[in-house]
């Protein structure tokens, strides 16, 4: 079935995708929370409906293309989920004037101060979240840090309105246990909770108290004073996934087709048509215990081949081995033979693609398109 | 000027282009060869027209879709320089049936073979070159292999045109002096102009011997018996290309404008909207004597600050920080302001926009677009 198609292209198995968003649906029904999904994973309309089967719900987006693409299809809760540049305050006010409940993100004064000054100019509302730093991983104000309240203060002289805060466990995926996940989600946890009690204190009414990240979510036990939770790779998952022991490799709903194109026996090289361009230059289960090169080979079924990884690869090649050297690639991988590639990250590979050949139990159910760009 | 673009974007300094395009004009001038571009860097029907001041020269793609756009908009010399799959035949005896002059590649006996076969039953004429391994970095027959009559031999019995052979110095990107370019450069030569003899020797005559990388390319000394040179990234060049010391960092004519959206003061980091979504993951100084992260920052000219680096990056987020930790960037670089990253790679990065915004000595020029995918 899947031999219909031109090499490279990228498979999505929605059987997994449902299951996979089954699973994260009923680890969150014990808890009072929203599930608003990071599309940035799969930046497709028909991924995010299965999400929501009774309509259209709560959304996280990382570019404002991905809030102009979802709005338009009738998406209107949108957390841009960015520290906001001032280059783009003008394209978040469009959004909001056509109806958008475009929500923001900001982690310092000098952002909030040239914000409040654009709201003021053209007397524009914008709804914000702070960005609390719960693990020192990238952005955010430290959850106990007077500069909460004074960036809240200065937004609300100039009539921009601090709904809530929030927070993302970047430090999860560098997980070794599923012990440190679940201490990751504490502190994830803890952390954007503390940030809203500080701006509770000092009058500031929130609504929205969210964390993110897919280890966290899918391991977290304690979500009390938490109001949404955001996660996006846990739809598609990936080998960075199922490294940190966060799903199976038969769990990855994603793969690229790829076809033999050549060998190199004497080295024992089978050579594709999916280089980096196919795949990504992503290596992130390079830091893990088992670094699975560019993915693990499986063939069309899905079913990984000995312990075939792609371990190289250039634009447009890509060069598979054993990762022992025990399997011989030449005479079980005739050259026009298809297989699948699992990649290492889910997001990183997606986007390398302009849309999904779906499949459901093995048939071919359809093509669904994909955005870029910001 | 380029503060009126939303970031992240791509910039491309015309000025530049056209300088290292020269610049390869110029070094091949002396040799009796003709440069065939390789289109996969720039992807783009404005850049590829840079080159050919007079017309529509030939040119070399990565994909049959490059094919498909080039020969379109009037480009009919075309090498696909990929190993051709089965699954593609169809797709390239269309453009065929169209009029293009498609010169496909195969390194073995089975693509030969399929080919062969695929010719017969569809009554279908294709040109092909064979495919020279100079280096052992990836694909292709060995320059003194029997394999070489025999798969030409096997071609001719289908009416499948052997015109030539084909390489390239995939070695030369991992050199650590110009000395050592150049003997590549020789290594290339020699390879494919011994396949060529031994061809011509079994009674086939060939119109293209043909090598290609930047490198090679622009410190060869002798291309005797080379008809024609193929090369991409040389147009835009990158921080590979500088680390190889093949150009310099001022060279560089694609750029990544970012914006920066805060800071950690406290660890010396300034965070920008450019993540390895604008970026691409592509590390490829990490090999080199001096990593440069994910790229060297610079103000809105061009110019390298200090000795900023993109250190890490997420999805949609980067963090500078200086090599050495003398530059403290928080002051120096405030939140709104605009920056310039220049890219590791320039076909990596290149490859997750869907177009440039075009400067000529400051200004702006205009936008060009770029085309994706298979």
């Amino acid at each position: 079935m899947s031999e219909l198609f031109e090499t490279p292209s990228l498979l999505l198995d929605v059987d997994r995708l449902d299951a996979n968003i089954l699973r994260m649906r009923d680890k969150l029904a014990p808890f009072e929370v929203v599930l608003r999904p990071h599309v940035k994973t799969n930046k497709s309309l028909e991924v995010t409906e299965r999400f929501f089967p009774a309509g259209r719900g709560p959304i996280t987006v990382s570019t404002l293309r991905e809030a102009d693409f979802f709005f338009a299809a009738g998406f209107t809760d949108i957390l841009y989920g960015v520290s906001i540049a001032p280059n783009k305050f003008a394209h978040a006010a469009r959004l909001i004037e056509q109806g958008a409940a475009l929500k923001l993100v900001l982690d310092n004064l000098e952002s909030a101060r040239l914000l409040a000054e654009f709201a003021r100019t053209h007397e524009q509302t914008f709804e914000v979240l702070l960005e609390v730093d719960c693990d020192g991983h990238r952005s955010g104000i430290p959850p106990h840090s007077p500069l909460l309240v004074e960036i809240a203060r200065l937004l609300r002289a100039s009539d921009v309105t601090v709904s809530g805060v929030m927070t993302h466990a970047g430090n999860s995926y560098d997980s070794r246990s599923i012990a440190e996940i679940e201490a990751c989600a504490r502190q994830e946890r803890n952390a954007v909770v503390d940030a809203a009690r500080l701006l509770e204190e000092a009058g500031f009414e929130l609504s929205v108290v969210s964390i993110g990240s897919t280890p966290t979510a899918l391991f977290t036990q304690d979500l009390s004073g938490i109001t949404e939770v955001r996660a996006g790779v846990f739809a598609f998952f990936d080998l960075v996934m199922a490294g940190l022991g966060v799903c199976q490799v038969q769990d990855i709903a994603v793969s690229v087709l790829t076809t033999v194109i050549g060998h190199q026996p004497e080295k024992g090289w089978t050579i594709v048509d999916a280089g980096w361009m196919a795949l990504s230059r992503d290596r992130g289960t390079a830091k893990q215990s088992v670094d699975q090169g560019y993915g693990i080979v499986c063939n069309l079924n899905g079913q990984p081949i000995g312990d075939l990884i792609v371990t190289a690869a250039n634009q447009e090649h890509g060069i598979i081995s054993s990762r022992s050297g025990t399997f011989e690639p030449a005479g079980e991988l005739p050259v026009g033979m298809q297989l699948r590639i699992l990649p290492n990250h889910a997001c990183a590979t997606s986007a390398q693609h302009a849309g999904y050949h779906v499949l459901t139990g093995g048939r071919h159910l359809g093509d669904w398109s994909r955005i870029a760009g910001w």
